[in-house]
């Protein structure tokens, strides 16, 4: 299936992340042709930017690619339920379907605490399918973490 | 008083935003010395990057000069209340207080529709001060949206 290709990009960046010292998501943005238009993993201690997850990055790499702030009708994969922040700014791009991994119960913002998209003040609402591979994406999280305890 | 000017200087970088055709908001960032570390207004239309918000471009900036992903014991002064993606990375970046001039019932993350300090999903829960200079704020948001129409 299309979409468990996309996911296994995502998981890449992740790993990828992850030796580079980052907590592992990883996250793919896909146009309505199916190419995919951007990659990236978490790059915040990197960057010294608290903004620089893997949503974001990928958003905004795809964004400068189209010339265009928003992306109508592109899909999102990334291996961690987004954050609020990053939500919200899936709202904001118009991203049409989201797919996402493991649950994140301690920083979610989709399926718990802000519940972003359940709110009027998301002007745009993405479909979302959750649990896409969630056992590699958790498996990285927990083996990242015990790592470096 | 200190505030006082600073939400001027952000009222500034706003009507600079108004002056390149973006929508009029500015925000400050302000060491624990009071120095102003980073100021920016609105650059979304000018990026093609949805989160090229007064607020992101702040904190990303002062993050840059410091040299850390936390801005720990750093005020943000905004002219309109964050949306909830910049509010969860004012969040993020661990500002200690934020200052805010109108309410924003349309896109705002504060105050209204998700709240996102008012979660355990948020680390970090800012000192919030609301309408400061909020008049100023909102005429420059008025005057942009119907000189547009």
């Amino acid at each position: 299936m299309i979409f468990r290709s996309h996911m296994h990009l995502a998981l890449d960046e992740a790993r990828a992340a992850a030796a580079r010292g980052e907590v592992p998501v990883g996250a793919v943005v896909v146009s309505p042709a199916g190419e995919v238009l951007a990659r990236a993993g978490n790059r915040t201690r990197e960057l010294n930017d608290p903004t620089a997850h893997a949503e974001m990055l990928a958003i905004r790499t795809a964004c400068a690619r189209t010339g265009s702030e928003r992306l109508t009708g592109c899909d999102l994969y990334v291996t961690l339920e987004p954050c609020p922040a990053c939500a919200a700014v899936i709202s904001a791009a118009r991203i049409a379907r989201l797919y996402y991994g493991a649950a994140d119960p301690k920083s979610g913002g989709v399926a718990q605490g802000p519940r972003i998209f359940s709110h009027p003040q998301a002007h745009h609402v993405p479909e979302v399918y959750d649990g896409i591979a969630s056992d590699d994406a958790a498996d990285l999280l927990k083996d990242f973490f015990a790592a470096r305890r």
